[in-house]
């Protein structure tokens, strides 16, 4: 036993020393040279033939938005077979996925009737998902003003009125996604919650740093046996103007409108694109972005850049002569939206060619940030891998990019990770300062896109991939 | 002789291990933890509390583009001292420059016209010092179409002609300052070197990656005993569309009007704030931008930012109870733009001081390159300071600031490097990739500045000024 932990702590320190010298020799190894050779072939490539910002017009400008479940996915899908294969992939195909349906139709409006009678417009938009308000009749009920969940629990004097979630993101914190997240529980089980109270609807700050009159849309739940009660986004700004006419006027009134519905599930997919490995046919490299986007704006941003990230990576590697040694997945998921659907199916289906034998999954990589000015990647997986990615920060020195932390990878991707052998997993990290200006807004379009950081960024993208495709260990 | 050599050897061996034990332990230090702890607080001040973007909006949209010699700039000026004194500097007061005045006035067209008659309109503006065309009648002649300043040398088919330099920014260049810096000889030097081969005019291709309409002003030069030619900036999708109809017809003729002209110089000068050091009054840390601008947009990245980012950083350090060491000196100078008389006379006067040993003027810092999220520092300084700068890295690292790197730090503090003793000088280096697109023209304006970005980049500034404040080594 002590022999066998002496060898163990041996053979330990060995790799430690290994991994040392590694990463102290490898920049100035020739492999390395090698690698930054082809990084630069990439970024010129972009940044002088870049196909990408023409791309993501026409889908922006040619499709529009594209909620899952629309015509305009529909359109979206299509496009994406259209050019994966103009840009020969190896082969292209759809992966079905039953995705739901849901439109906000045409109308969503709402106002403050105060005591005195005076009235204002606020400006709304239904969340995603939302039940309608009574068909024949506004909404018209008396409001609470909170900040957080768990305010409501234990109250009385919730029953039969509006809840305003009025809770802004953090501005100190420097990471804007950091913001968001600890601020989209609001969104996310502000209806749940406020009907447990007793509540008639919901109005939810919009999560944005921005102060305007712009509602952000987004996903939001029902629980089973909780009452679904009508929930909409409302603008920063005038849920500062609402919750500052409360204060002053606790029996003013509130009546909104919104014809939001859902429909059927219907059958869309994942575009899925391969490019054959030439060493390890059956170890799958994933790469993608999400097809679908709210029914807002243009989903330019969100995810129109990660779409087309993902598609001038297959687009650079073939223009700098690569040869992938494992098989490149480029993924258009569906759905990631309102429910995932398509990340979901990826990953079961992964795991069922897994147990077969047939496939290993062994990286994936996403573009879900926006596509601004690059700043580096996160990195989600084992301890194990940790070096080896620190390992290629000196390359993306040359492009600005030092962010090389352990953080999140992506939604579409993100099933993945549950695999029994816990694939590589970065995720394209963008300066996120501006992002949620556009997220799930009207502004989300072609022209608040930077042709140059757009470029950036599939630049990063390919090399990634590259360097996964290239270094990372083969699976046994 | 041996001995000493062994010693000074000991010696520098020594300092060796002692800035290798400085440098990897200052980040488990106290002094790294009440840093970092301030930095913090200077953060979440600007996040929270932050005035500098309704400064911003004051000098842009209060007073406008401000050219030195203009009524404007005597307006910015006004504005400068009274904002230093309301965030209570110890003292404000102008340092009297003489400065250049010009006016582009309200003439700047031109046509292209086709040998079988077809015309069409170009867009033009007055490069920053050119002469007005012929009084009465515009300038009109066929063109020759150069990239680079000696394709002009020992030709002979100029004369007579109009010059269109038509090199674009190289694309591949990460640093778009780099790819500004390796195309501008054509805008400073073409008129001189046009006028040498007997051109009668030039049209510089804008600089920017931008593809648009919009031409971008800039500084020109002349040379004495050359005569003066007409010169004018053309945007970068006319010079495009010129030099591909010259492909075609290069008997076409260009026709161009300005009516812009040089003014007698005027007296202006730079806005000085201080806030007297507490334990070595007599070394000044300087720390500025410039309040000139040219005169088309609001000069709102160029320099309206470096401006306002100086003085929030007097109120940041106010409002986190900072007493400074040595004294700051947060300057507003006068005609970066077109002659850095502000910058030279500071320096001079800088000079005379440190002659007669009543100030010396340890540390400068510059903010000049956009109001974007900033990416880090660039170090102009000597070697003896380059690991104290470093050891500062990891403090910033919470703020995604990594580019600590030695280069240019500003042009207005540019003249201080001379100095003697050579100051410790750093420059603010944001985010380029958009700089170049609003860069001297209509387009740089308020609304083009982003709120969050700007504040990030005052407190990277404020934080920095702190840092050298307290760890600079006194000078003897």
């Amino acid at each position: 036993m002590n022999q066998l932990l002496c060898n163990l702590h041996h053979a330990t320190l060995l790799l430690v020393v290994n991994l040392l010298i590694f990463s102290t020799s490898f920049s100035q190894s020739s492999t390395y040279k090698n690698d930054s050779v082809l990084i630069r072939s990439i970024y010129d490539d972009v940044l002088v033939n870049g196909e990408i910002y023409e791309n993501l017009r026409s889908l922006t400008k040619g499709i529009g938005h594209r909620l899952s479940g629309s015509h305009q996915a529909d359109q979206a899908m299509v496009w994406g077979v259209d050019l994966l294969k103009k840009y020969e992939a190896d082969n292209v195909f759809v992966m079905p996925v039953t995705v739901p349906s849901w439109s906000r139709n045409d109308i969503a409006n709402a106002r403050v009737i105060l005591s005195g009678g005076k009235e204002e417009t606020l400006h709304i938009t239904a969340l995603g998902g939302s039940v309608q308000t009574p068909k024949d009749n506004p909404l018209r009920a008396k409001i609470i003003v909170v900040k957080h969940l768990d305010e409501l629990k234990g109250r009385d004097d919730v029953n039969g009125k509006i809840v305003l979630f009025n809770r802004a993101m953090d501005p100190v914190l420097i990471n804007t996604g950091a913001a968001y997240g600890g601020a989209n529980d609001q969104r996310t089980f502000g209806a749940i919650e406020a009907a447990k109270a007793g509540a008639v609807g919901v109005l939810v700050r919009s999560l944005t740093h921005s102060l305007d009159t712009i509602p952000h849309t987004g996903a939001m739940s029902y629980e089973k046996g909780v009452p679904r009660i009508p929930a909409a986004a409302i603008s920063t700004v005038d849920a500062r103007i609402l919750a500052q006419f409360f204060k002053e006027d606790p029996n003013l009134e509130v009546e909104f409108t919104m014809n939001c519905r859902k429909y059927h599930d219907v059958e869309q997919g994942n575009v899925v694109a391969e490019w054959i490995g030439s060493e390890h046919p059956n170890e799958i490299i994933t790469l993608g972005g999400h097809l679908d986007s709210w029914d807002i704006g243009e989903g330019a941003h969100d995810d129109g850049a990660g779409i087309v990230h993902t598609i001038e990576t297959l687009r650079l590697l073939k223009a700098i002569d690569y040869t992938p040694r494992r098989t490149l997945r480029f993924v258009l998921f569906i759905n990631e939206e309102n429910g995932n659907r398509g990340g979901k199916k990826y990953a079961e289906i992964a795991s069922q060619e897994f147990e077969r034998g047939e496939k290993i999954y062994i990286a994936a990589m996403e573009s879900d940030a926006g596509g601004f000015s690059p700043r580096g990647f996160n990195l989600d997986a084992s301890d194990e891998y940790y070096d080896l990615f620190k390992s290629w920060e000196k390359l993306f020195e040359p492009y600005n990019l030092y962010h090389f932390k352990r953080g999140w990878a992506g939604v579409d991707i993100g099933p993945l990770k549950k695999l029994e052998h816990r694939p590589f997993m970065v995720g394209l990290v963008p300066d996120g300062q501006r992002y949620f200006d556009f997220h799930h807004t009207e502004n989300d379009i072609f022209e608040n896109v930077h042709k140059r950081e757009l470029e950036l960024g599939a630049a990063a993208m390919a090399s990634m991939i590259m360097l996964i495709d290239k270094h990372l260990p083969t699976t046994k």
